[in-house]
């Protein structure tokens, strides 16, 4: 253990400060546009476009693709799309406290070499030349603090064990994305120990909802979903072992990729517990638009990663299973009558905790669309979820919280009050118990497996993908987050998914339900959480579910849901 | 835990008894023709071709791509072909003592099925049409036994734990083979517990090498070995998790490949102790030859596994990566003009237990032999293999032997005397210990691949494969295998491997060195437990190690290598 001779809120105040002086001077808001800020519900869209120039909000209110085409053709430089983006995530952030880590110096100068380079050789550094990435605070970038939210961190960059290696090691990721000609420019807000819904620690303090301050931006990658929903970023890392990029994504309204683990390299990435290697968490991407995603995904298994890091598969990105699942719709996302329309599942509720109003919704929306494209949908009833998570959350918290607690006591911070009892430290699980639930767990896999092969029984047709609730709730009230199981199931299964932004909570719409009768004491919790006024423009999404490494499939599948979900409004 | 009214000796004894049974009488060896061969040093060839016809040696001697091709131009039907091929095991038993189990009813009455069958549509069943296919002894086959060598799981099939079900479930890569038009006839026999280097139960005792009996058939897919070396079948499945596929292919003169796990389904097979799951044991190939091996993988990806198996990993068979590799030289193994020739590493010693002789000389000849068709090779020299065997073996043994012990407990059966140190019952390994493990476990990992992509550094070509010996002896003196780290550091690292057989131990070449200077008290044992006469005519093979999911291209490279050895000899 460091010795600190400095109280921790003393630390973490020091490291806020530090942060917020990164932002330069013209950048910054008055304390009378802070204070209007404080009091504005949703401060998305024209709010913070108030605080940008009209050509600001022209670059960043394009989406990843359209970006990198602009700079190819010469129409923006990558210095302008940085400065703009930079500019946004600082107001984000001085509004939306959703960083932590600025490091528009880097970024600049990174951007002006690209400029430099692309006139040079007449030929961009590689896909991602010139776009803006924003990185969850677990990936590391030379010169820069990764804390993960601890304080204990401050200064260095845990995971890196050797102080004379602090600042100096890269993520691998990290190393991929500079390779493909990406600028790197902050780093965002995360909840203590990453397994939580929610986006708190003792460093930042909070990252609420842009959408709606009374809820929560959701978590663990709740930085990037904020700052996505302030157009102060359109393509970012985050990770997920429970629905850490889905939850955000959701809650954001904005779209998120989930491989399967081992697709993405998560090689000198910070992370909790990284010796629990049963279940893993994975890299994956936040984007303002699926066009990001797709772009992200090509463009990073193109540096072909495995070669690096021996724990991703050697699978290239399949443009041919993309290409062929995407050609089963138009671009309206309507069923082509040459090709078989799509088959989905729809899970209406996980049997446990029935999903709010506003999330029942946003379902019946996603499967009218689709079944008005002309595409299948079949109700979803599989192995009980709730018997995932149980396996699943025994394997997070196993060590007895040692991981965690080891960090604490670098600083003598404490947990934060709403995670405080998951991480008492207490005895790790018995050796024999832990094997004993990975084969329940491969148990578990196998009869989903089974059940997914069973959906042809009835028109010889499997289902392509099934869509689910991400949570019972839409962006959620602070403190009510009581069931990830609609996420984190899907974390023992190891499938793959994707978020696509559906609606926002209407009060006018999605009345609280007396009638419903709760099945237990936690939906009984859940239910009667669901405040109709308070949730009022909460974003709500859903998260589109494959199997283990099926990232192209569900992706082509999302475009055509979203397609078909566009082509449904305007009828 | 079930009671057993009888001594575990004499339900041993019956089960071997009736073993023998299902053999027909036609097929019996006299107590003299039994004597003869219990004084036979070598079984095989000429030995055991004896007691076959001339027709039926024609077929036996036929590898798994000729006999497949040869009921395809009905030059042969498959009665004819499993008809030779239970005969010969039925003889190989006899005198070798390699079989669990015999179903030749069920195989004969296939093989009709699969005539009429062919008559009748006028196309084969699949790839694998009327091939004979044996199983070691954890795979399970409807209406068969799984013993695993346990004489608690005798009359039924543990694994399986509904009793109703016993006999009743079949592995799934069981049901692929028999939906690819194999012939399934017998199970091999295999080491209790698995994890031994040689082949020895308290059911059938001991296998012994077929090439010198003096020797043991290596393990644990022993059985397999032994079976194939006196040519009872061409192709058999056997599994790895510590050399298992690796050894018994060295010691008996054929062909394996050792796949990554998770490559092929282990879906319902027995295994030991499932639950450790952070180093999985996989399921490979012994052939007679390479082509069956490639075959074997072509046909078997062909059924899509991974569709009702989660666990395996969906990488159709590549051919065009197999075509690329095998392109780079002829079919001398010549390297060509117009290619890059090969970069091999070959690992001469992994500087804890140095090779006798015999495995000595083998590396110098394969060397020898792809240096003079136009290859590099350069000596490999990566992170210490101990350090892989000390990880991975904590794992094997993190249960405290309890898996091992529950069956054993069954029948009240002792620990085989070889391996008893290592699985008396103890307190399983603490988690933070396992989990800490796991970290090291991975960084191993990364470092070795890291050393692997340095191997460009000199001439900016990256090897493409390493050479290395299996074990350092060729197959072994019973109860002399003191050092698993050739194999078992390969399991720690998931590489993909296939063993090529390369020559026999020579009195006359393999001299004792007794100038050689031990590095540490295992490699004295080592050392001095080489025995020119003892050892001579035991088979020498060498592994061929590529990286992760790089099972087409070692294929690939094997064959390249087999070919220039042919050729270098022929000089």
């Amino acid at each position: 253990m460091r010795l600190q001779a400095t109280p921790w809120e003393v630390r973490a105040a020091a490291k806020r400060a530090s942060t917020l002086e990164k932002i330069p001077p013209e950048w910054r808001l008055t304390p009378a546009q802070l204070a209007e800020a404080a009091n504005q519900r949703d401060l998305t869209g024209p709010f913070i476009q108030k605080f940008l120039s009209a050509e600001d909000v022209a670059i960043v209110t394009k989406d990843s693709v359209e970006i990198v085409k602009d700079i190819k053709a010469k129409k923006l430089s990558a210095l302008q799309v940085t400065t703009a983006f930079c500019k946004t995530a600082a107001v984000a952030h001085q509004i939306n406290n959703c960083l932590h880590e600025i490091f528009f110096d880097q970024a600049l100068a990174r951007a002006r070499e690209l400029d430099a380079y692309y006139a040079d050789k007449g030929e961009t550094m590689g896909p991602l030349h010139g776009l803006p990435v924003s990185l969850k605070d677990q990936f590391h970038v030379k010169g820069v603090d990764t804390t993960m939210g601890y304080v204990g961190w401050i200064g260095s960059n845990l995971g890196i064990k050797d102080p004379s290696q602090a600042h100096q090691v890269e993520s691998q990721i990290t190393t991929e994305l500079l390779s493909l000609g990406a600028v790197l420019f902050c780093k965002t807000s995360l909840p203590q120990t990453l397994l939580f819904g929610e986006t708190k620690n003792n460093i930042i303090g909070q990252t609420m909802n842009p959408h709606n301050q009374n809820l929560s931006c959701g978590g663990s990658s709740g930085g990037e979903g904020a700052l996505m929903a302030l157009r102060g970023s359109t393509l970012g890392l985050g990770t997920d072992i429970g629905g850490s990029v889905r939850i955000p994504a959701a809650f954001n309204g904005i779209f998120s990729l989930k491989p399967t683990p081992e697709r993405l390299s998560y090689r000198d990435a910070a992370n909790t517990n990284p010796g629990q290697n049963t279940y893993r968490s994975t890299v994956g991407f936040l984007s303002t638009s699926l066009g990001g995603l797709v772009l992200a995904l090509r463009s990073v298994l193109s540096t072909r990663p495995w070669e690096r890091d021996p724990a991703v598969v050697p699978i290239p990105f399949r443009q041919t299973t993309f290409d062929e699942y995407r050609a089963r719709a138009g671009s309206d996302g309507k069923a082509k009558p040459s090709e078989r329309p799509l088959k989905l599942g729809v899970f209406w509720t996980d049997r446990t905790v029935g999903p709010h109003p506003p999330i029942l919704r946003g379902l019946r929306e996603v499967v009218d669309a689709v079944r008005h494209a002309g595409h299948k949908v079949v109700d979803w009833e599989p192995p009980l979820h709730a018997t995932a998570r149980r396996i699943h959350f025994a394997f997070l918290m196993a060590d007895g919280a040692d991981d965690v607690q080891s960090h604490l006591a670098l600083s003598g911070e404490p947990l934060v009050p709403e995670i405080a009892g998951d991480f008492q430290p207490r005895a790790p699980l018995p050796l024999l118990e832990y094997q004993k639930l990975t084969l329940e767990g491969l148990e578990y896999e196998a009869a989903y497996s089974d059940y997914w092969n069973s959906t042809a029984a009835d028109d010889g047709q499997i289902v392509d993908a099934v869509i689910m609730p991400v949570a019972p709730h839409a962006a959620v009230i602070p403190g009510q987050y009581h069931h990830v199981h609609y996420t984190e199931a899907i974390n023992l299964l190891n499938y793959s998914a994707a978020v696509i932004p559906v609606t926002k909570a209407d009060k006018s719409l999605d009345a609280f339900d007396s009638s419903y009768q709760p099945l237990n004491p936690v939906d009984k919790l859940n239910w009667e959480s669901y405040d109709p006024e308070l949730y009022h423009g909460a974003p709500v999404g859903v998260q589109l579910v494959a199997r283990k490494f099926e990232e192209e499939k569900i992706l082509a599948i999302a475009d055509i849901v979203t397609a078909a979900l566009t082509t449904y409004r305007k009828k």
